[in-house]
């Protein structure tokens, strides 16, 4: 069997109920929090341009979350999906290399939307999909993103039409003939990052996957060999050698989306901040902290931590998303990391701009409690009253390894979704994504992701 | 000066009345024979499929060429796009290794309709994506090619989108912006030749390039290193160490549309049978050659020249066009090679099939005249009452150095155009084409493109 036999057979043969419940609890989980960090998305400027373009296009039968726009199926997979990455704060996978979560969404969201079909209809052509594309991007890892490639794009492309053919049933053939289109379609480099069309990646990954599948569906024919062979997938964008067929053959042997299972990001920031931010709440939580009490803190991370934050007296918003010292200052200041706190505003108060010089970064050697751990931080605050605290963590919560619970998605949901969402409709988002598996329709929770229009 | 900048510059500043009348001349002899081309390739399956894809979206405001259904700006370019390739009939041009017009023409009629621009504005346009797509495929060959790459894709993309800014005068940084979208959309692998996704890519390099123009145009940011730098076009599409800065800053030195020039495809059959096929009808003219006086035909043309030619027996249209036998007899036979040649019957017709027995191939020495010329064709005729007649040539008709006339050109686009227009528009639409620089709106040229509704 080739390999793209070997995908094509993944998607068309996997019995639904071989699909264990861990990972049906995993995808409602993931489409919980990134369809909120899409919500928060939709203000941006990118997301907002996009949505401007594709209603030249009038208006069309499906939704585009977030807005009260609806549009066709492929411009609201285009939109949706810009949105869903505008933040970069939906969720990683170490497999792709990349983030799994955002390509696939607007895909199934539009596309069992415009069908009428199931929220567990939904959610097994997720899973589906997640499986081939963290596959795919592990296939070509690290090869792929050291040429430039952007695998949240690539891959995402390919999973997406993976998605999608599963998620109307199309037959091996047709199934085939989806992911020799989507190959063509597939690209994005990382040139891009740092710019609007960053995100558009993942708007273009979804796109793409869907109008993969309804040509596919309609006859369109591919190429016979989209992942092997010399031209497919894996050689295409990976360097001579370095393309692993045999990860590629593991699918179908393990769930990615259970085991390593996706990385959240708890705060709306750079993720260098993370287990700082981690070791500073759980300091807070164990000795009823309060920022009068400190006379200073030093926060010490891994060689090469300290590279990405590179504004210890933040001016604005965005620089305040780079500045290890601002965020926990604003931990001490307000109790919590959210949308709000880099509002410009929550930056330049004066009282936060203040205690930034209370707060000490360094980089330096692993505690040894964490001896062999990549990554580390260790904070000590020195009160002024005399004595210190001390905590350091290796992992963040929200990795896989140290999941939020639901609760916690939930809280993230609500900040993130409030930027458009009344309360009301946040509350039941939650409740739809809970109990998506029973959904007969997603008509109800695409309503409640949708503000009424003006 | 950087390398984007270098072509933005060039697209943004190069003065119209810079452009020498060759050019332009040679843009409307590229867009007349492509749109034939185009019209011709509507009844295809593939594109068939496309625009009932596009159907789902309602009617817009330019026209699908060749068709009375008319769509959205994008999805008319990913039609028309399409149906230009759908018959591999384009003109090819060799820096670029691949199709130059068939990317172009969709994205520049489309636009040009939608926002009334002039026959000039579009001829301008034209010609200043033509030489930035050639240069880019050229600046990547061959490992781009070697690589599982499509230049007509790939480079398609960004020369539409540089098309596309010239004719709406994009200013520099967005026309900046634009090209560095375009690099994300850029993709399509060689995989897919053989399969309907070969004429699909240039239906996207078409709707991609212009997709990014639109965004580019509402303010949406890109990469400012989408040509050079360490993930731009020339070190994302090529193998380590090949991409050719130089030839890129040669861009603006000469007008490659008119040297080297451009290829037109005078049969539509595979082109290893395009010089016999010549020699044949030099033969025919000289000597008023019949089928009954013939014994026998031996051709001869360079190694690994018949590689293509698997049909020595054909039995449908499709294994005719791969038939050196077939084509020699149906200029014979008929006196011309035209599209109703590979209709299933006019290869199945019993005087046809008999007289493939009298056509005898081989591969061989160059003829002494033209030594070191990498192809050739040398075909001997026998005649029945005795003697012999020889025809050799290097340069196939309709190759830039053995240019097609006007009328040429014309005969091929009734041929073409036939297939779904009526005689009346079709001379309407050779005229239009003629006087193309003086029209004010595109709206002669294509209502005289596109049939009446049913």
């Amino acid at each position: 069997m080739s390999l793209t036999e070997h995908v094509v057979s993944y998607i068309t043969d996997t019995p639904a109920e071989s699909i264990p419940p861990e990972a049906i609890t995993a995808a409602k989980r993931a489409l919980l929090d990134t369809t909120g960090v899409a919500l928060a998305g939709v203000p941006e400027d990118g997301p907002t341009i996009v949505r401007d373009m594709v209603s030249r296009h009038g208006p069309g039968p499906v939704a585009i979350i977030g807005s009260a726009q609806r549009a066709q199926l492929l411009d609201a997979a285009l939109a949706t999906g810009t949105a869903a990455h505008a933040l970069d704060y939906d969720d990683t996978t170490l497999p792709l290399h990349g983030h799994p979560t955002a390509p696939l969404l607007p895909a199934v969201f539009a596309l069992a939307e415009e069908r009428g079909r199931s929220g567990a209809a939904l959610l097994d052509a997720f899973v589906i999909g997640f499986e081939v594309e963290a596959r795919l991007g592990h296939a070509v890892d690290p090869s792929h993103y050291g040429l430039g490639w952007h695998a949240t794009a690539t891959a995402g492309t390919l999973g997406a039409a993976a998605a999608g053919a599963r998620l109307i049933g199309l037959d091996a053939e047709r199934t085939r003939h989806a992911l020799g289109i989507a190959l063509s379609l597939a690209g994005g480099s990382r040139a891009n990052f740092g710019s609007m069309t960053k995100p558009l990646h993942v708007g273009n990954a979804a796109r793409g996957g869907l109008q993969a599948v309804l040509l596919a569906e309609r006859g369109f024919t591919a190429t016979e060999e989209s992942i092997g062979g010399p031209m497919g997938f894996l050689k295409l964008f990976a360097a001579e050698g370095e393309d692993a067929p045999e990860r590629l053959e593991a699918l179908g042997e393990s769930w990615g989306i259970v085991d390593p299972g996706i990385n959240v990001k708890r705060y709306p920031c750079c993720y260098g901040t993370a287990r700082a931010a981690d070791c500073l709440f759980a300091l807070i939580e164990q000795h009823d902290l309060r920022a009068e009490q400190i006379e200073r803190i030093d926060v010490r991370v891994e060689p090469g931590g300290l590279a990405a934050l590179i504004h210890p007296r933040p001016k604005d918003g965005l620089q305040g998303k780079f500045s290890m010292e601002y965020v926990l200052t604003a931990i001490l200041l307000d109790g919590e990391v959210r949308l709000a706190t880099f509002e410009d505003e929550a930056v330049l108060r004066p009282e936060a701009q203040r205690f930034l010089d209370r707060i000490h970064t360094s980089e330096g050697a692993t505690p040894p409690e964490f001896a062999g751990a990549p990554k580390f931080a260790h904070v000590e605050v020195t009160l002024a009253g005399g004595g210190s605290l001390v905590h350091a963590v290796d992992e963040a919560a929200g990795s896989a390894d140290h999941p939020l619970s639901w609760d916690e998605l939930a809280d993230k949901y609500r900040d993130t979704a409030g930027r458009v969402l009344d309360m009301e409709a946040i509350e039941r988002g939650i409740e739809h994504f809970a109990t998506l598996e029973t959904a007969r329709s997603l008509d109800g929770l695409i309503a409640d992701l949708c503000p009424a229009g003006d």
